[in-house]
């Protein structure tokens, strides 16, 4: 019974503003897939939670991610 | 000094958008009442934090939730 | 279909190294119970997952579990 | 930049005490490899996180694992 | 490589409503600099992702925050 | 009230075994007044909760970290 926490930035997706509802279905269902195939876990009782984060709380390099991505041109 | 962290799906509640605070609260009182009950915790360096997570960004058996408890019908 | 985290410090229990499966077993029960009462969530599909933490990997008042304890004295 | 969390519980793999190191790293490379090809997102920036949770420590239908299966056979 | 998650209240701030970016990118700059002084830790490979939490969905004493507050005074 | 999770490698520290009980200190001291500084959080309420991840146990870069630092050379 696998509990999978997915965090990514809200941004991309078809209108750039974070995955949308069919992507993250992908998610859900590759990684439920994945620890059927590697582990042999139930998807039944297979969690996954996505949490999209808002661009100026994520942190890399000790900058929020939009001026590290700046910095890194 | 316990940290508790309850993630529910955000539904449900007396307007369909989720927990409404007074719920929020019982289940604030009722964890830090539980932990002090079995393992003697004080109920003031007990933290709770409460999350309502997007049916879409919630999945089990491997689909978002509302497509699974489509298909369990 | 909730997922409850508990953290607590690795500490009391019946041979102070710790809550016992039993007290596990109790927290589980009770906030699973708390779940279903307060906000109709079925059992079958909520999540425990308690967390041990040894007394030098938390902090509170900026300090160490231990010595905080001591200094409060 | 996605970061990951699985946790399992600790049993099964080779020799009954949980995955592998080998099939932990098959979890690193699906996972990672999904969210490419689904989010687009950067494998050297895609941190995963895997958490092996003793039997006794986690909860489903509000008994400890262990117990759950037993009862439910 | 290291992964730090921070809650906090979503409260306060220049406008009462939260931290600002400011504030949160000296929080990602702060703790990033902590890791690398103390560990020795890469800042490249350093994420940092904030929390805020609404009032109502934090607890501590077996109440939510602003009653807890209250109570205190 | 804040809630700090730092999630380091287990390795490095005086022994190679990990961070020494003295650098997590120091960690909890330097994180509770990074807060206090930027946000007056009240330290008295400021949680912090380290945990030392197994290197097979962290992958970055689609692989465990040890795989991913060989083929970085």
């Amino acid at each position: 019974m696998p509990y999978v926490n997915i965090k990514v930035t809200r941004e991309g997706g078809p209108e750039g503003t974070g995955p949308s509802a069919d992507q993250k279905a992908q998610l859900i269902a590759g990684v439920t897939g994945l620890l059927h195939d590697v582990l042999g876990k139930n998807p039944a009782t297979t969690f996954v939670v996505i949490d999209e984060v808002p661009l100026e709380d994520w942190g890399i390099g000790g900058l929020p991610v939009q001026e590290h991505r700046a910095q890194a041109q």
